[in-house]
């Protein structure tokens, strides 16, 4: 067993046993396969939107997560009323800026966020964080991803401009906090044939988070654990149907002995 | 065959039988997987919040199910329609008081939808029934559990406050009308690993009160039919994914013979 | 190979090459698997219903789908505002009147929709469609359907009075422009078990209709396609939770082979 299979399963272990509460407030399209997700891996979900609700919420959960896609003004505002009741009790909040960038009025929603709110960890493919740190990327629906050097040697730029751990999920993931960067390998292809799972992604990220105070670690561990269950999903499926399902066995069955050797971190 | 087998296979034959239109006003995060438990069930799910047109549908349907998980103040409205409608037309009432307690605005908004609609049946966890009663309980997630000879014995109480058919779920269920008590045993751990399910145990309580005028009887044999699939899919899957997708086969699959010596109700 | 299967298999293809972006403006119960669905068949959807943003989405589009199930007005501003974007760039406009005939409000919200916006493709039920087209026909929830030798005869009257193609979804699908008709047979009655099979249908023919320009041609063969897919998912599956798992998979693991043969498609 690796030090980073330790690690990953020691904090998946505290997820398991503490089962924080994560607090979503995320798009239609994922809602129930965000809560299964979350379920699978440990923890509590709890899905709240309300601006009546969603401060007091925040405020008793173990993690944060504001995801923008299917967005409506109504949504933003409950969306800082969260984070910041959060913020003010240090409590982790993850972003998913979905399809930042494809429209004037998500770019806009974006800025707002990130001007009132502090994030913990920044989950998007390469086109979304590009748009959130203003490399003015277009992109293509949500799926899309430039993986690249260039992607690479950019990871921790945008990370200290952005003041954030920021993972960049592809083929490869890449998260950085702005000094240090860890690349994640791993997972397959098929994840793209089925809707939300980077939604997911960023679901476990904030999972991690509400147990792993240093969150370029919280969120290396997701992820890599995330690619882990994703390789014996896909290698138990037939297409992206059976494979959504194979997903939260995974995530659910995961056990120490299954998370030898299958956790890729390597420092980049 | 005993007589709940019999009676319980009857009312299910019945549904089968008639199709009624179950008609929701629930959360986000279950309207797919609500929707899918109706039609497994036998009877016809429709999905509609809309204050426009509520009052029409509620009127025109078996059964209504109000849940206020994901709430918005105007669903509330739109939920106190659509009762007062099914209740002018003697159609029963479902509540599902997700997460009542949580905060001041579900406490608040189930307050609201108690002192305007009469229901025939509420359906929550322990947490939820007792802060709806008044008993200020605080509780973590809308999945929380406390199972106690306590909560058996103030069953009674609550369903009398709240004059209607009060069903506690969890481990062993509870109903009663706020005379009679029956515990309806089975079921799995690994319900509580998918979102939705006790969402789902609404929803055919509000399928079975479509067909059976005795609201007790109506509740605690969709519980036990439901906690019987619930075994069977177990049985047949090897995490929370492949559960939710054997409970919708099992829940249709259920046949006379299948039902035999499965349903586990007890007068208390 | 059959001329239908030939030209099937290439529309789907070209579907899978090009990767056209699905913009849908759909109802809540679905938008998971409607998303899943555009995926398992090629194409790649985005889910977005703010009135800031739609124009800009449907203008980039290579389809538009707009569902009025869980209806709300703000909706139908939104739906109709991405209409006209589609339409005045020439990209077709898919409508799923979810529903319509059922109450007041969804036959006036799908009759703001027909002045505003043209439509290539519509598809229904029975019921649905002929609602739509002032039959003053009544449904029963949004499974209904009354297959018989008046329907088929009424299809093309239909089509050419709503000026779009028809497509009326059942044991049978007939499609028609108002000149022409097809029949598409095949398919398996637990369709009719799972939540969404019908906004699915309507989502593959916006799929087809992004890479082929004869919409009447679309539509047949879209549907062909689905039904073929369904039936090798009702031989995998044992129940409606099996086969919604198993659909995803036969969709997205149609091959040229596998569509040998099956493509069911006669002119009437």
């Amino acid at each position: 067993m690796t030090a980073w299979d330790r690690e990953t399963w020691d904090a998946l272990a505290k997820i398991r046993q503490k089962r924080p509460l994560i607090h979503n407030i995320t798009n239609f399209v994922v809602m129930n396969t965000t809560a299964n997700t979350i379920l699978a891996v440990g923890a509590s979900p709890i899905m709240a939107h309300a601006i009546q609700e969603v401060g007091e919420i925040a405020a008793f959960s173990g993690a944060v997560l504001l995801n923008i896609g299917t967005l409506e003004t109504d949504w933003i505002d409950a969306m800082i009323t969260a984070g910041k009741s959060a913020n003010a009790r240090g409590i982790p909040v993850i972003l998913d800026p979905v399809g930042v960038g494809a429209t004037r009025f998500r770019s806009e929603s974006a800025g707002r966020l990130m001007a009132e709110v502090e994030f913990a960890i920044i989950r998007g493919n390469a086109a979304e964080i590009f748009a959130l740190a203003g490399f003015h990327s277009r992109i293509q629906g949500v799926d899309s991803l430039q993986d690249s050097q260039e992607i690479k040697s950019k990871a921790v730029e945008i990370a200290a401009e952005l003041h954030s751990v920021v993972a960049i999920t592809g083929a490869e993931d890449l998260v950085s906090d702005g000094r240090n960067c860890y690349g994640i390998s791993g997972g397959d292809p098929i994840f793209k044939q089925v809707t939300g799972t980077g939604c997911a992604a960023s679901a476990i990220c904030a999972c991690f988070a509400a147990v792993e105070p240093l969150y370029l670690k919280a969120a290396a561990m997701a992820l890599a654990y995330y690619k882990s269950a994703g390789e014996e999903a896909a290698r138990l499926s037939k297409g992206p149907g059976s494979f959504q399902m194979q997903l939260f066995d995974a995530l659910a069955n995961t056990s120490r002995a299954s998370m030898e050797n299958s956790i890729r971190i390597r420092q980049l």
